[in-house]
């Protein structure tokens, strides 16, 4: 059986506080959800909708979010309206899937858990 | 203008891992979002889907779930399948709206924001 699951990249060297990382990591899952394939939403959810949360460099984030991109990933960046912790439309969080294990882990697979 | 928002509403006392606890809101997250009346969650969208993630504790986090079903508010409620980090069924977050703001105050108000 093909396993899924969503990767949620975000961003641990902007010092957010927890509440602000849970907030931005909650748009970025949301986002991609809303972008993925209605065939493997199902099958993420009756596995139990399998959420991994990984950390990302500032450098690093938006060529994630391109390369899923360009392999026909869903996806979604999130930019942050700056009116709290960070800079206006610094990009905090990236959603990818949910779709197959395979396909994440060739954007996000040698990125490490949040602990 | 009616101000619409999604609280999200997380245990900070199990001691999960900053990963964790984002999965865990994530899950709760996506879960209310998916229970929310559509118009609500059109006006939430226009309006930037605002999030607030709170603080709740053990003995409380079912009430408030119970308390934002009696009132008809879409809500949330997950538990986990305890393979990692908590026991199994353990309830770890609630989802509450999106729904318009004085709704979703009537449930969470006076919580606190997790910093």
């Amino acid at each position: 059986m093909k396993g899924y699951k969503q990767a949620i990249l975000v961003r641990e060297d902007l010092g957010m506080s927890k509440g602000k990382m849970i907030a931005q990591a909650c748009h970025a899952s949301l986002k991609a959800y809303k972008k993925a394939d209605s065939e493997d939403v199902k099958s993420w959810e009756d596995q139990g909708e399998k959420k991994v949360v990984l950390e990302v460099g500032a450098d690093d984030i938006k060529e994630r979010f391109q390369r899923a991109k360009s392999k026909g990933i869903p996806a979604a960046m999130v930019k942050d309206a700056g009116h709290t912790e960070v800079d206006p439309g610094t990009v905090t969080a990236v959603g990818v899937g949910p779709a197959e294990n395979s396909k994440i882990d060739s954007v996000t697979g040698d990125l490490k858990l949040i602990k």
